[in-house]
């Protein structure tokens, strides 16, 4: 029997994370205070982020992390996923190449977001936190940051973009099962979602606008802070037990990729996946293509500027060195929530400028062609945002197919689409278009 | 680091299912042919069903029956399912009990239903066959055919009962993604659904009728055969691969159940985890208890009468000798429509005459109330159907914290609740009410 699925015991849950800022000979820049143009500092980030994320996020020296022993706990809830083997997958394209994809979409809240919702909330806890607050598009960071508040007894607030939270009440009620107060941004709660409404009464929403009334309300409410689920440096570094655990079940599989990819929003799961692998080729020279999705609707990396920007609508973050199409960019409005944001994270930003990876866009009808195409093959949905991780990997088989080279494709399945049929369904009765 | 996960690596997955008629001691009466009144014969059943199934279905003699290799290499897809410690509800209800649960809900499609789509759909494809139909109500065992019908490459029809087509979308188009024709039930494509529908024109459709209609379609076309996802003795041979691997990890968390709980519509979860545990009781004495959770608004173990009646409403079956409400039974309309079907299984029925199982039932609120526990605890939704095996699960618990026994409770998660969260929705907002 062929083997399918690589799993690996508990024990071997990886104990630390890896901080590919240490080997980076270039560093990223610096975030910068909006006002002074200094670079920020722990106590200037931990005024909304807690004390230790705020730590990790400027550490550019020490290439492993401890996990807390009750952060691998909770892993040990959903952890290790399966790494898979996509035999139907290849004999669907009949390439010669080898398709692997690490399935995220098996964590209870369905996606990769849990793996930094759980430290987030955790530090929050120790540092005696006892509210924190977020913004989501889709729902899943929400979800995932929903549900690890609970498990560790914090008050959680979401703000969520209006328009999801009106097109996607099933995610909104998943955070609402696990405790959650969803608010549809923008709202009338803070100086932010009020400026926005006086001036556009009719604003659907962004995930610029939400994260401002979140930091907001951090900001304004003791006991309170932020948690994000993207673009910042110490939610990639918690997003690498993806790759850990994928590079110990390739060398299972007795095989290593030639291409990792991701989908790409702000870059939490691509950097998960891709960065443990890229230490190789960063410390190794290892030659590997590491390839970030993202949509045509939202091109901040092929068409995108490098320069500081801040990371939301109102400018209340840091100025953040990153290839962004403009903090008041609108992206069109594509099913895939997640990677609707202007901005790329500083470290991905400088191994983009630095040559070290590559990025390629997909429109929205090719990401769901390749959804369905996969769903088929492989009996998973995937969830729109995978969808174009899923295109990437297609087009690279075809490729292999076309130079009759036997790659080996390694992707990320970030999370799957169950909670998404609305999509499918309209792609399904020919009514989905591409936005740009 | 407490274990919470017991995998078993792809070898362990079970090369025979446990058919429990050859160890019964007082074997199941015989199904009958309404006309004749004599038991049926393979013959009369390959007339429906693949002759393969027919032949399990009628075999009282050989306690393990081979998995054919194909139908292993994809239940290697997403099995073997873990078997959960439940830590968190433990904590959450203070008892001594320790709590286990096998979760199903890691199937490609969401639920145990595709541990015997594969079987049915291989066979069929083995014999030549080219079209398959069956019925489905909430989705679980359409979208499980649909899915296996595409892996074995054939055409798919489901009737889905009316209400649960425009109620639950999603599920829907989760069949449709896969390929498959879903008609609401009762339609005007067969005899039996005109005969309803001019009786009762805004007839909102049961699991009966839509079982009459995709027999009916089953008889009346060349190459078509019918499957089933619950209630046939050979479909709870295919489930039993959930006990059999259950019994596997139980021995390496070194624990055995006191207590094994499952929802229970037509038997076919409740028959997988608890068969190959029985066989200890029936071969052994092993003092084990069993238990049947069935909602209150379709109760057949608890008030039916065990009688032999019609698997369907319009009397195409043969006559099952089943604990029964009735065929023409009309149960409430409650969410979790997998249960709601009027009679229970043969072998079931004889094992709960013979007192080797018990049964109990829940009301909706409930059950709900237990997801909503558990969902908090143990961070999965779970499926409506599944919330039923849930509250007995918690009431076992509560009883182990009244006297004080730290017992072993099992229960499968048979689903989960990703496609259902209208009802918690409902739930939530405080508008959900008991049908009974």
């Amino acid at each position: 029997m062929k083997q399918k699925l690589y799993f690996l015991p508990e024990s071997e849950i990886p104990t630390q994370w890896y901080n590919i800022q240490a080997d980076m000979k270039i560093k990223p820049q610096p975030m910068l205070d909006p006002v002074t143009r200094k670079p920020v500092t722990v106590e200037d980030l931990s005024r909304i982020f807690s004390v230790e994320c705020s730590k990790q996020e400027l550490n550019t020296t020490d290439a492993w992390i401890d996990i807390p022993e009750e952060v691998r706990e909770y892993y040990a809830y959903y952890r290790p996923s399966p790494l898979v083997r996509a035999y139907g997958l290849e004999k669907a394209l009949d390439t010669p190449a080898r398709i692997y994809f690490k399935n995220e979409s098996v964590s209870p809240i369905g996606s990769h977001k849990l793996n930094s919702a759980l430290p987030q909330a955790y530090y929050c806890k120790q540092e005696g936190v006892t509210n924190v607050t977020t913004e989501t598009g889709a729902g899943q960071w929400g979800a995932a940051l929903s549900y690890a508040s609970r498990l560790f007894g914090l008050e959680c607030a979401v703000y969520q973009v209006k328009i999801s939270y009106q097109q996607k009440p099933y995610r909104r009620n998943i955070m609402q099962v696990f405790g959650a107060q969803v608010t549809p941004s923008p709202s009338m709660s803070t100086r932010a979602g009020k400026d926005i409404l006086t001036a556009f009464p009719n604003h659907q929403g962004s995930l610029g606008t939400a994260i401002s009334e979140a930091v907001e309300l951090a900001r304004m409410t003791p006991g309170c802070k932020y948690t994000l689920g993207s673009t910042m440096s110490h939610v990639s570094l918690h997003q690498t037990i993806i790759g850990l655990e994928a590079e110990k079940q390739m060398a299972l599989a007795e095989d290593y990729p030639d291409v990792v990819i991701a989908c790409f929003g702000g870059g939490s799961n691509f950097s998960g996946i891709a960065f443990p692998f890229m230490r190789h080729t960063l410390l190794e020279g290892k030659k590997t293509r590491y390839i970030a999705a993202e949509p045509s609707a939202c091109p901040k990396l092929t068409q995108g500027e490098f320069t500081y920007d801040f990371g939301d609508e109102a400018g209340y973050t840091p100025l953040i060195p990153m290839f962004s199409l403009g903090h008041n960019f609108k992206p069109a409005n594509i099913h895939a929530g997640g990677l609707r944001y202007h901005g790329a994270g500083a470290i991905v930003s400088q191994l983009m400028k630095d040559g070290i990876m590559e990025a390629a866009d997909v429109k929205q009808l090719e990401t769901f062609d390749a959804g369905l195409l996969f769903a088929k093959a492989e009996g998973i949905i995937p969830a729109p945002e995978s969808c174009h991780a899923i295109a990437v990997a297609i087009r690279e088989a075809n490729r292999c197919k076309e130079n009759g080279q036997a790659e080996t494709i390694l992707f990320n399945l970030s999370g799957h689409g169950l909670v998404d049929m609305a999509a499918y369904d309209q792609y399904l009765s020919g009514n989905l278009v591409n936005c740009d």
